[in-house]
Formats: structure tokens, C-alpha cells, sequence
């Protein structure tokens, strides 16, 4: 349930008039279906009229064709915040989302109403197409049981069995500030302005309830998840996503991405386990590394991204192949070969991460790099090969600064709230 | 001749090959002119075959039609760098300049060359189209005088007299580490990953003769510039730039822009001063504010964007309007009225800024504004307004925590470096 609606027609813009025309009346739940995204090729240009359901099955924003840009947050929920207040912070959430998502202004559009009140909505996305917009929630392990071991929302019983801080891996340079949170939402948008919108209403609407721990803004263009989607770049200038899965392949999704009612608990069948991960690059070192050194750590030309035992982008790696003078043509440290189902017990992640550039450093050194996303059906998928990667070559020219793990439920069908079964 | 030049062709994909193939014996200088930008229309796509032309009497990036995204750069000179060593910098910034506004790659397309040398280029705009990008340079007052009084380039002399670090405003809260600068490049594009890349490689190049001292990333639809665009929405939810010099208005911009021949120095002839102030936003009272207040403190409805005396978006503001009370329709501290040329002796500004949002501060609150930038023909035409803007209502929900100025030096023709000049 998680199709693309895709209408031109549709948007803001049209919805509200250009003179401020009211919203009432409309069929949100219409649209054709149609399962063909125009934001695709790499250096072509998203359609903004294109609109994702909100609700469904799964919720959208992880089987989606990833957008060009993401507004990530991480919330805390308030000190003295109850139970009650949780569930409601959740249908504020689920209606304030399946509004914006669809192109239209949270609330009623007081923006032309009572002058004695706050605007429902911060406005700055009126006249704006949907572009794209997904927004998909996830529940933190300490939303289950805090760092005292307290039990603040009766949920404790009902934790995932898979759900519990990442383990400490090689190389960690975590910043706890960067790190974890109660909740996060994940907003995904073809315009940033649209998914800095959401971000900040949802964060509107949480006040009193839930504040912010961290966020982060990235653009696109890596780890491309359709095949209609041209291979992105990431920061290191070489392709990323050429082996991910993609959204197309219905069994693999099925098999790796969805938590199956035979995994439990219960309320997460339908669901996924989401991994964020901030990778900072040490952009300056990478660029002054000779071209076959930069070749060497990922295993891939940087030109056409064929893995260096031969062919071209999608030709499989062939990680027997030596050279003449005996050595591997992939080297047995290459990102790519440690990374490989091959070497991974057939493991595969479902990758959606952003470049990011949050400025600079005092020392004048770029902040950036990669915020890695990724959706499996047990967060034992990406402690395998996070491990297996304790010994990539990359790691000389990357830090994990930051990371966190979420439980993302089902999605919710109108009327429903996000997460409602896990209160039921 | 900063007509754009729009050739949909020639794009990084089409001069590249998806394969790879040589950038050899291009037109660089091609193209028909025509005038007509597509990145036009806030909530239309912009078309990632616009390509504008680096060479011309002035720089191009100050009357080209605002794109959606910003990568700007403030550089310190190295302690030990040289008058010659400027020179080389300026020189070798233009060629790279030259080349990625045209959607080509830094140097000569070693990503598929010399194994045992890092590429001339990172790589990570590779198959991306020009996508409208545009760099623009500019000097400091550090440049020509350091703090410590030191003339370290032999400059001094040809210091222009308008040039002078901005006196202290009423709430300036300036970072040091967010203002000034010897140099600075403003990038834009309709794409981040391109004008990251730009910032990415005029860095690199730099290396050893200059560092980053800040930066900022910006994305778009403030401060409209061209009246082929829609008046886009800062993050108070309100229309922004409706009575901006458009860059179509000629006489505007030849009068309030470009530094004639006969304000001096002569280097400077056909070039503007630039000014760039990060302000940012206390979003979250902004927020909790009712409408009609928020509305008196800009001093038009939300909505529409109609001056509160009446009229719709482009309606000229009448500020003696009365209410039925008496008291007057535009606020005696409204934004508007403060910032309008009527109270400011006539005096307009280019503002060319954008919106920004660096994740959230300790308290949960988003770190977010506007970057704004304006381009005019003397430093005190912004003077003059922000000492006006002393008493605006605005100022009880904004905080200026940067601050900078720079001389942008005119534009350069083929074979020439940007800011020449100054120099010869």
C-alpha cells in the first residue's frame, strides 16, 4: 500500500489556490495508483506533484524510490510525560503526517483564520507541491525501558526481543549527543523546504510531550533503491547502491526488509528495523589519495563503478579473480567484498542514507559525509556486516559519529494511529 | 553577459558519456544566450539543463534568477601565504570555476586516468547535469589589512574606502567564528550535491594557501529575485522578497547594484559589495504567536502576502492607512514599513538569501533562518536600512549571529582571473 499516488494536478498549489482558497472537500484517498515514480534518474528531475499514500500496510518512506532529501529527527519524550500523553503525541503525529504528506497544511488552514491564534501550520510549505513527501516513525529501545531501567510508559513487557542499543563496533567515535532518542521520524522529500516542514511542525506538535534530541538534513543521490533510480554518488565520488536492494525485488523485501508475524512481537509484523548510522568522511584525506589507492578500499573503478575484477556497474564482483603478479584484483580489505552478501551468510540490507554537509570544522576541514539509513527485518543484518567491516580499508577515511536504532511499526490504515498496536 | 545560457544537451551525462568517454573539444563557450531561466516558478522544477555563463562583465550569481540551493564559503589566507600565492589561488579558483558552471569536471578528467595520482576532480558530480550553478568570489576587508593592522599582500593601498568591517548593530549576538573572512564564494545551484561539490573542490584547491573559516548550506525560495518567479515563504510562513529589486529591473540594478566607474576604485568597476548575515530564528515563540501578531510584525496577512493596508500581493504598502481606532493598518514597527525605501531615503538592496536549518540546539529547538545576502552598490545602502530595522517588531524573534562583508570584483573575460584587477 505503500504505491506511489502520483497526480500532477494534486498540489498545493491547486489544492489552496494561489489566493488562499480553502481546502474543504477533497478526496484524499484518490489517486490512480500508479506505481511509476518520476524522481528517479540520478541528474534528472523529481516530479514535485508526486504524492505517496500515507497510509497502507507498511508505512511509506522505506519500500518508497528514495527522495533527493531527508530531515531525520530524534525525540526524547518530556521528563514528565505519561502513557496518555505518548498515545496522543502519536494520532497528533498520524493526522498532522497523513496531512502534509498528501500536500496540505496541518489542521484546518487558520493561516486565513483567527487572528487571536497561533496558525495550526508554520506556513513556509503553503503553495508547495507534495514533492515526494514520506514520513515514517520509529520507536527507540529507551521508549521500552529508559537508561535507569524505568519502565515509563508500561511497555516494557511488549519491547522487541531484537530491539537494543547497537553494539559497540570497531573504530566507534560515537557522540552520545548524536546518538539514540525515544522516537524518530524520518521525513523524505524531493524539497528540502518541504521536509524541513515537517519536521518542524511535527516538532511543534510534540511540545510539552516530546522535544528534540537530534536531527540531521541530507541530500541525495545515494544508495539507490529502484531500478529506475540511476546509481547515486556518495561524498567519496564513487557510486553507492549498485548492489542494495531495490524496491522492485518483492521477495528480497519480503525477505529482509519486513519483520513476518513469525518473528514477533505481534504489533511489529509488517514492520522494520531501522539503522541510522552518521559517518563523517575524512573528505581531505580521501582527496588526496591516488586514484588506485581510493580503488583499492572500495573494490570499484571510480568512473563507471565495475567492481575490479571486470565488467561494467552490475556485473557481479568475481572475488576469485587474481592479477598477473598473483594478488586479488578485489582486494581482501575492499568495502566491497566485506560488505558482500557473499561474505555476509547472505545477508542484505535495504540502504537509504543521504549525503550530508553540516559546514566545516575550526581546523577548515569539510563536515560531511554520509548518514547511512537502513531498514532490515532484524538488527542482526547490520551488526553482521558492520562486523565483518571492522576490517574494510575504508575505515581509514571514515568515522561512526553517530547512531542510533528504531523498531518502525506497521503502517495504519485511515483512522488508525501509527504504533496503535503496540497499546492495544 | 550574464545572460543564462540553457542548452539542455549539454549536460555533465551528455559531455561525459554514461561509459566514461572523454570531455575532449568542447564548445565551452556555445550556447544561444537566451534570457529565459525555467528555474522559475517556486513549486516548479527547475530544469537541470540550465546552464549560466562564467565569463561576462560582471560575475554571474548576483542578478541570476535565485537558485534553490546554496553552498557559500568564507576563507582565511594561510599564515605563511604570499602575494603571489593569491594570485595562483585566484587564478586557479577561476579556471575550476569556469569549468563546473559548465558542468564539466575540475582539470582534465583524471578520474580515468593516472592511477598513482588522486583525481583532479572528487568525482561526486559526476553525471550530474551544470544544473545552474554559479560561483561568485569575493574579498574581504582582512584581505587588504588584517586585524592586526598587518598589509600582508601589498593591498593596502587599494583598499576600497567603502570596504570596512560592519559597525555593531542594536542585537547583533555575532559568533566570531561565523563572520568574516579574507574571501568568500558564494555557490548556487538548483542542486546541493553540485554546489557542495563546487565548495568541496575550490577548497581542496586552496589547500595550503587558504581554509575554510565558515560555511553554510541554504536552500531556496527567499528573497525571489526575478519576476519570473514566484515570491517564496521564509520560515516565519511568510511571502519573502515581494518588493526586491528584480534582476529584470535594469535601471534597479544598474543604480543600486553595480559599483560604477565613478565610486571607485577602479578595480571594483562593474562589481557590487556583498553582505551576508546569518540570522536566526526563534522559531518555536515565532510559532506559539497568533496570527494577527504575527502579521503586524511583518506588516502584511500570511496568506496572500498583501500589505495590511489593503490590496493584494504587489499592492504598494500605504502606510498612512488607518484603522477604524485610529491606529495605523501597517504597525509603526512592522518589518515592512522599517525596511521599505520610502523610510530609508530611497535605498533598495538585491537580496539574494536563503533559508537554512543546521539540525537543533541542546534544548530541542531547530537551529534554523534565514542566511541572508544582499548585493548593492554601497555598504551603506545596507547600513542605512538595518540601522532603520533598530526598532522593527521583528526583532523580538530573530538574532543575527553572522556577520560579513566582501568586495565581489567584476566579472573576468575568457582567459582572464577573477579580481585581476586588483592586482595589476
Amino acid at each position: 500500500m505503500s504505491d506511489p499516488e502520483h497526480d500532477r494536478s494534486l498540489s498545493r498549489r491547486s489544492l489552496l489556490g494561489l489566493a488562499g482558497a480553502g481546502a474543504a472537500g477533497l478526496a484524499l484517498g484518490g489517486g490512480a495508483g500508479v506505481a511509476a515514480t518520476t524522481a528517479a534518474l540520478a541528474g534528472s528531475t523529481p516530479d514535485p506533484g508526486t504524492r505517496y499514500a500515507f497510509y497502507g500496510a507498511h508505512q511509506a518512506g522505506i519500500v518508497t524510490p528514495a527522495q533527493d532529501r531527508l530531515h531525520f529527527a530524534a525525540f526524547d519524550m518530556s521528563v514528565a510525560a505519561t502513557r496518555t500523553e505518548l498515545i496522543s503525541l502519536l494520532a497528533d503525529w498520524t493526522a498532522a503526517a497523513a496531512r502534509m504528506t498528501q500536500g496540505l497544511e496541518v489542521g484546518d488552514g487558520s493561516v486565513d483564520g483567527d487572528l487571536l491564534a497561533p496558525p495550526d501550520d508554520t506556513g513556509e510549505a503553503r503553495g508547495l507541491p507534495p514533492s515526494g513527501l514520506t514520513i515514517t516513525f520509529g520507536f527507540g529501545p529507551t521508549l521500552f525501558t529508559d537508561a535507569s531501567g524505568a519502565d515509563r510508559f508500561g511497555l516494557a513487557s511488549r519491547t522487541p526481543p531484537l530491539l537494543a542499543p547497537l553494539p559497540r563496533f570497531a573504530g566507534d567515535a560515537l557522540v552520545p549527543a548524536s546518538s539514540g532518542g525515544d522516537l524518530c521520524i524520518q521525513a523524505c522529500s524531493d524539497d528540502p523546504q518541504v521536509a524541513v516542514h515537517a519536521i518542524r511542525n511535527l516538532s511543534r506538535i510534540a511540545f510539552g510531550r516530546a522535544a528534540l534530541r537530534w536531527s540531521q538534513l541530507g541530500f541525495g543521490r545515494t544508495s539507490s533503491t529502484s531500478t529506475s533510480q540511476a546509481t547515486a554518488r556518495n561524498l567519496f565520488g564513487f557510486k553507492d547502491g549498485t548492489a542494495n536492494i531495490k524496491v522492485e525485488q518483492g521477495s528480497a523485501v519480503d525477505a529482509d526488509v519486513w519483520v513476518p508475524a513469525s518473528d514477533g512481537p505481534a504489533w511489529l509484523a509488517g514492520g522494520s528495523y531501522l539503522v541510522a548510522r552518521k559517518i563523517r568522511m575524512v573528505i581531505e584525506n580521501w582527496d588526496r589519495t591516488r586514484l588506485g589507492e581510493q580503488q583499492r578500499v572500495i573494490g570499484r573503478d571510480k568512473g563507471e563503478g565495475a567492481p575490479l575484477s571486470g565488467g561494467t556497474e552490475f556485473t557481479e564482483p568475481d572475488f576469485q579473480a587474481k592479477a598477473a603478479d598473483g594478488t586479488a584484483k578485489i582486494d581482501e580489505a575492499a568495502h566491497v567484498r566485506l560488505a558482500h552478501p557473499d561474505f555476509n551468510k547472505g545477508v542484505r540490507l535495504l540502504r537509504r542514507g543521504y549525503n550530508f554537509a553540516d559546514g566545516n570544522d575550526q581546523l577548515g576541514r569539510l563536515d560531511a559525509g554520509l548518514f547511512f539509513i537502513s531498514f532490515q527485518r532484524s538488527p542482526e543484518q547490520f551488526i553482521a556486516i558492520q562486523r565483518s567491516l571492522a576490517r574494510d580499508a575504508m575505515n581509514e577515511y571514515i568515522s561512526h559519529v553517530g547512531s542510533a536504532i528504531f523498531a518502525v511499526p506497521p503502517g495504519a490504515r485511515a483512522g488508525q494511529t501509527i504504533g496503535e498496536s503496540l497499546f492495544a
